[in-house]
């Protein structure tokens, strides 16, 4: 599960990532993956991952997930349906779905009890250290003013990602660290890693991409 | 779409209507529009609503999308997405997953423009009133201390269904009223439909049931 | 206390109108309406309020009210408090602080109870006529996109105050329709209160001028 | 600031402790703190605060503080606002007003910047961990089952305040860990302090009591 580096495509709610795009784009994963031996995992949308989760092999990730048992919780994702539906994990307080710090810990307890990973997306050294001390099996850091800005995090604030791995190996050593925010190109990852990032989350600089293929082959190309 | 008096299914979080236990119970309303002509709907989770929608031929509402156009929205129900899910519309407002006044506006909008049905929800009279000003397909009227209770809002607050109808008639005519919490048996429904009410929003009183077959045969057994 | 047409400050949470600055504006307010007779109101930051209300006779509105009754609320605001603190109302669902249509209904029907002013911030016509159905004193209609903007929305979407005045009288013409959004001069308020506005809700445009008192002078020239 | 043992009492949202009540339940804990020598601090409603730190010469604390820079934030509590109407610091993350993680993190700098006190509640010791990792002065750990109980957590479950002393010493050992929920004995405070606590946190123990006074004396007898 935790095999690195791994690349996490969050599919977000582009057109360009929903429906039958969103099945052609999980298959350009599969084939990079298959190609170059990367692990890779897709984040569609909540709507699209059980037929995602059908098609390909690689990990399939929710976007988010709810903290609720089952029961009378209308419109929430539930951690068992998301399961039943073939994720293997979830994103968790992602920078447009920011969650409340006891929901972050529920959530991060129940994947563990489901044996399902968990990505918690943090949005500084500061807040990465205290996601860390939740236990969950990656913290993504994102400076949120990065995001969809295609200046790669890795160029613009690298002591975002020293500093978090730095902190996290104090307080969990066990939480692996992965960045995002503006990565898009082999360089942009290349660093990444460098900088001590087992991996990268990373959305628009792939979808939005002329071809998804290539920009993926071009992202895993130096690591 | 509006053939009336409808039943609506909420699936809600329930584990006995998640997975392959919400394909059967799609499944048995289906069977039951089939056998008894009255018009139903499904609002299975977002996870499961692509299966269900193309297992079945009946009504299938998303439990609720987010104010979002398509891009940076992780984690968010988008419209195009529920549409080519299979959504025929979508609940609104559940006292479960309430909704800001403005995000309403929003989406009934939005539904509107995608021509797909909107079932906002409320929880009283003077609610109801603001929510027929938007002019969405549907008003589900829950009062929500009745909403899982087995305590019909149709005998114990039947002011609350005729108190409804008149609001809306005043604001929108072409709103239709539906009722909800707490109904289970083809008496409640017969009352509600006779105050004025043109169906029906339930949930654990069919999903719970021995058989929820037997309870929907029942429900609809005297309209 | 509908004395119209009605001049609104609300200090939102600019250093310009905290702490002693909120008094002095507050007083500033007062002695325009003793020199022009018309009628202001003052919206204090909730820390702020008691003092103002110390300070002016005119009429003082929270910013906002929290849908509780007294108990265990910790960090909310409760109508009784701020009736305590000298409020005479409050505005509900700024679009700086949306709320939930159940809760603007429980506000207002507080305020109602509690013989306090209420009004209700909408951002178009149909959000509108939805909290004209609620029966609040006011309804403030504010299209966000101009807020802050300098632009009148009076000049910019006329459309907005017309069609809310109307749907207003449609649904429930006890309601005063205010409107705000970009308004500072005399000139914006005077075509504010030709297109039907019985008043405006203003900010940065006063707040932030050189001189609050010149440029309120100004905007109540022309009524 | 941090001359523990402290007792900080919440005056949540009750009747009991708004208004002219507020300020003599601040009394009573100005008075107790005189004449025992114990560290004391209110956190009185926000309507409340200004009069409140006028009348006593004891720390008062916001019961919540938002993050936001001055600006348009209507409704919002800035903490430039409760720092000129005489806060000196606040509660963060109440279970009764969560917030989300980013959100706390900023706060607690926030109050780091303007040296003012921060006190972030949590509900169980891996949310304790990860509050301590942004370093505020105080964590108070309170299971939110036992809140208003009557029950105190230093008996029904003492494990969450020694696993929360051990959590914080490993994360950041500059912390303070206080714990809540059920406490309002003498025996209770002790046995809190003797599990390794610098501290406790409390409200509708001593606000509801028939004498605040000899509640909040009985309180500290011991320590």
């Amino acid at each position: 599960m935790k095999d690195t580096p791994i690349v996490i495509l969050n599919f977000k709610t582009y057109l360009e990532s929903t429906g039958e795009r969103a099945l052609e784009l999980a298959s350009i994963c599969q084939d990079v993956a298959d190609e170059t031996g990367v692990n890779m995992a897709v984040a569609p949308q909540h709507m699209d991952l059980h037929r995602v989760s059908e098609a390909v092999e690689i990990q399939v990730l929710a976007q988010h997930i709810d903290p609720v048992d089952a029961g009378g919780h209308t419109g929430s994702v539930l951690a068992e349906c998301a399961r039943d539906s073939g994720a293997d994990g979830t994103l968790i307080n992602h920078s447009e779905k920011r969650m409340q710090l006891a929901d972050i810990e529920w959530v991060v307890s129940r994947m563990r009890e489901l044996e399902m990973m968990s990505v918690v997306c943090t949005n500084n050294v500061m807040t990465t250290a205290a996601a860390a001390a939740l236990g969950p099996d990656f913290v993504a850091v994102e400076p949120p003013e990065l995001i969809g800005s295609g200046i790669p995090v890795s160029k613009a604030e690298p002591e975002v990602i020293t500093g978090s791995v730095d902190a996290v190996k104090k307080v969990n050593p066990e939480v692996s660290v992965l960045c995002g925010a503006g990565i898009s190109t082999g360089d942009d990852m290349k660093a990444a890693v460098d900088l001590g990032a087992e991996g990268v989350l990373l959305a628009s600089g792939i979808i939005l991409a002329d071809s998804p293929r290539d920009a993926l082959l071009d992202l895993v190309s130096k690591v």
